[in-house]
């Protein structure tokens, strides 16, 4: 259950933007080993007058950066958070082809009895 | 003071919107027992190339699923997120109608230093 | 790395939004130090209907109101975020003239292993 939120300049077509979806959950699957059809995001498209960036931290990003929010378990660890940073920009650099520059990942810990995903229900406090 | 972002498909009529804010805040009032008029909530739309769900955990989502995301002090209990969870669940499947199936709600947790309400202060640190 | 969502009423002019850039940008390098070029931001805006504010706290907000969440690294203290958000204040209300009453600030802590500025590897773990 994790959820995902996308950031990333408009004017990307269709396929360009289900290729992240697919990439980001095959990342997930093989990282997280999350269940199969645990997928859960949206991508926000932004004006160019609503979306920037730097090149802090020794990177060369470009406008076609995107912005990657996962919130998780808070039971997570750094080898896994590693391995999903690494496989995510593996992934999306095949599909749908971001240069490994562009791609910003940022998780966010949330405890198991912060998630109901259906019937009002805390399915993992 | 939670602060709501809330994500659902494109295409709902504003009276639908409308009632997921009534909701929500009703079910804060109740459940956390937030003060009066304490709203602060986004609903943002997507069309279906930028919306993914599954139906992960035995739930049988819709493409009317709607993404809660929560942000609340750290201090609150396990029970009062049962509460939360059950009571929006309640309260969005009377108005405007979603199916418990399709309410997923995530809570993120921020510390009392953690929120300026205005003024540039930190009223709760 | 902060990474910055902003949320506010749709239809103010593009100067205004980059002033909002701006400041917000300018409160990080003075009240948490962080790098030159360290800006990673978006904007959402919303119709009427997509936005609800209240006057909770004793605040009197207005349609300007604006919601700004900042996830940064779980290390800064209480002292830097009261900084940053009263320099943030101080700075949108110069530039582009926010009403302090209308400054809405959270903060989310993330560890640094949950960050990945590029290249798929986790550069502060």
């Amino acid at each position: 259950m994790p959820l995902i939120h996308i950031s990333l300049r408009a004017g990307k077509p269709e396929a360009y933007r289900q290729a992240i979806f697919d990439s980001l959950y095959r990342a997930m699957r093989e990282a997280l080993s999350v269940p199969e059809d645990d997928q859960f995001m949206t991508i926000s498209e932004y004006d160019a007058a609503n979306f920037r960036y730097g090149n802090a931290y020794g990177v060369a990003r470009s406008a076609d950066v995107v912005y990657i929010q996962i919130t998780v378990f808070n039971t997570r660890t750094a080898e896994q958070k590693k391995a999903l940073f690494r496989r995510i920009a593996e992934l999306l650099g095949k599909k749908p082809g971001i240069r490994a520059e562009d791609v910003f990942v940022n998780i966010v810990d949330a405890a198991k009895e912060n998630w109901s995903v259906g019937h009002g229900l805390a399915q993992f406090a």
